[in-house]
């Protein structure tokens, strides 16, 4: 578990944009090659996701990595 | 090791980011609390960096995440 705000903030954003397109956590699991509970606890800021899984997730999710940070600020 | 291009290309950004600022990888270290020679690792694309220490190597280079994924494209 991670109560990390830069994670929560990152899952948030990645749980908008699948819900902007009407994506099931299942359908962007199938989408992206990841397994569905990854991308709950990835959604719920649980993981430290490595980039690997996150160009996955982008590509599942047709947007450029680099939105998924867009409410990640430093 | 690793030649995902993804992972070359964000290690490419990072080292641009960090010539600009004429930093060496041991101040970039010192800066973000990485060691140096992961960040070599990163620089080079054979590491699969986990988001945490993507946030700390902005930090570091006093961008946005986001930033560090300008030439990734999906």
């Amino acid at each position: 578990m991670s109560n990390d705000p830069d994670l929560v903030a990152l899952g948030q954003t990645i749980r908008q944009l699948r819900k902007a397109q009407e994506l099931t956590q299942e359908e962007l699991a199938f989408r992206s090659g990841l397994h569905v509970n990854y991308i709950g606890g990835i959604e719920r800021g649980e993981r430290n996701v490595g980039v690997k899984a996150l160009f996955s997730l982008a590509r599942g999710l047709d947007v450029q990595p680099s939105e998924l940070f867009s409410s990640v600020t430093e």
